[in-house]
């Protein structure tokens, strides 16, 4: 059911003032409408597939499940007379509106998930429900740590072994080498093997999928306890608390974190890697025994 | 006003086994809260600078501003009793709570944008009030094609033009510089000359603060009629998306562009290039005269 995450399309190839038309795979990026229990939550643009792990991941590291399991999970279907209607087969270009049976019409683009709650589905973080004058990144991580508490039992993980994981994505990421135009996420364990990979046009995405995926087999628990999480990009704020809400001992990136990623990481007691390449690479969390203070690396500031 | 836009932290440092502490400059990231005519719009985290520009831009972009003028924009001041409560200064950490006088204090998070509209604003595309089944990348286009007329009189710019501006926007970016973490955008015009570069952790905020410093040089106009847009990552829906919204005439990213990426500026008669790298770049967009549809860049898929 699931369109393909590539499209061929003809373009014109400019080098030092010769040209030429030739095809070139590019990533697709569809919007993927999230209905929790019913209720709308969410509309993100991503590449298709894993759809099931995208939303349910999604749903976890937001904070919307509160502990419920998830009963159901699937692709919107709707039941209609005969074809769908034109409205939706024109949306068929990248794959949509596939018809199940002559009465059974299939959302490629809408995943509804059911947890069974009576109640409607809280309001994800960074919403357009929060108050206005007052926030900060520090009230943003005091929210977090509100719902979530500080790891409990992180595993230790060798820094060979986070270095070495680099590597190992990198070898797994076939929409990366066909398009250029993606971001990975991964989670391993720490002996340093590698548990699943997810590509995405949207980082936050890849991490979810990486989340949904683990959730299904720890349905009621903490969907990445005992395993550290990799991202092919940078650590913001949004990614380790997405490690966080997940349950993650590491998260490791290739490229930079920023101030407040490192707070927040800090916070957890989330061990957090950056620029992580070849042999080497930058340890922001924990604080080192020489930082002032594990809560505010603003106060060095110049 | 401003909080710095980085920060100083002390760093563990491994390379190849050794272990170095040393202090390491990150992009600071806090939450911008956007109200427009008194609602809450938006929260976006982003790097702090040029807020005004951002939270203008980005009104803008999203088309909340329907043709009105801003008439207002600054940061939110709420007049208190003495100084500050406890739970603000908290907030100071990378800069917040700011007493102007001992009545006033300025929220450094918060941009209030007034255009003396009675009516609430509209809300913002991929919102959560969007319907729930039958989206698709189409149907977001076609939402913009109604909202956006095609572009109605681009300039023509040089593929020379194109590819010079890539060194010339790279050597103004300081933040890149001091600490890696950043996303450029900019603005210039057919001679290549740049009129505008923005840095920030969020590339969609780089290009919403380009688009809202143009703004206020054409209030009422469309701030990148004549002129080129720089994003020196990809080109997602969302890019082209804002470029088309601004009037911009070239779409110029560093890296890859998606599918539906293409669709759009195909639709919006924008040019599009992508991988712009030393000698070398890719037009997608306007279609190639031998590409069989416009508008349809899956129908080629394989």
């Amino acid at each position: 059911m699931a369109a393909d995450p590539t499209a061929r399309v003809l373009t014109r190839r400019w080098h030092d003032g010769v040209v030429a038309d030739t095809p070139d795979e590019l990533i697709v990026e569809e919007p993927l409408s999230i209905l929790l229990d019913g209720v709308l939550v969410a509309t993100t643009m991503r590449t298709p597939g894993n759809d099931e792990e995208l939303a349910t991941g999604w749903c976890f590291t937001e904070g919307l499940l509160g502990g419920a399991e998830v009963l159901e999970c699937r692709h919107c279907r709707s039941v209609q007379a005969g074809q769908p209607e034109a409205g939706q087969s024109e949306g068929a270009v990248l794959g949509s509106g596939a018809v199940v049976d002559h009465n059974t019409v299939v959302d490629p683009n809408t995943v509804v998930v059911d947890t069974g709650a009576m109640a409607p589905p809280a309001q994800p973080r960074l919403g357009m429900t929060s108050s206005s004058c007052g926030m900060c990144g520090t009230t943003a991580i005091n929210d977090l740590a509100q719902r979530l508490e500080p790891l409990a039992d992180p595993v230790a993980i060798d820094p060979a072994v986070l270095l070495a994981v680099v590597a190992t994505v990198r070898a797994s990421q076939p929409l990366f080498d066909a398009t250029g135009a993606v971001h990975a996420a991964a989670a391993f364990d720490p002996l340093g093997n590698v548990v699943v990979v997810r590509e995405d046009i949207g980082r936050h995405n890849a991490v979810d999928k990486v989340v949904g995926h683990l959730l299904a087999a720890t349905p009621a628990g903490t969907p990445g306890s005992g395993l550290g999480l990799y991202v092919s990009g940078r650590a913001s704020f949004e990614m380790v608390a997405k490690a966080w809400a997940a349950g993650f001992s590491a998260l490791v990136a290739v490229s930079a974190p920023s101030a407040l990623a490192v707070q927040a990481a800090r916070t957890a007691g989330l061990v957090l890697a950056g620029f992580v390449r070849d042999d080497q690479m930058n340890l922001y969390a924990p604080a080192t025994a020489t930082s002032p203070s594990a809560s505010d690396p603003g106060a060095q500031a110049p």
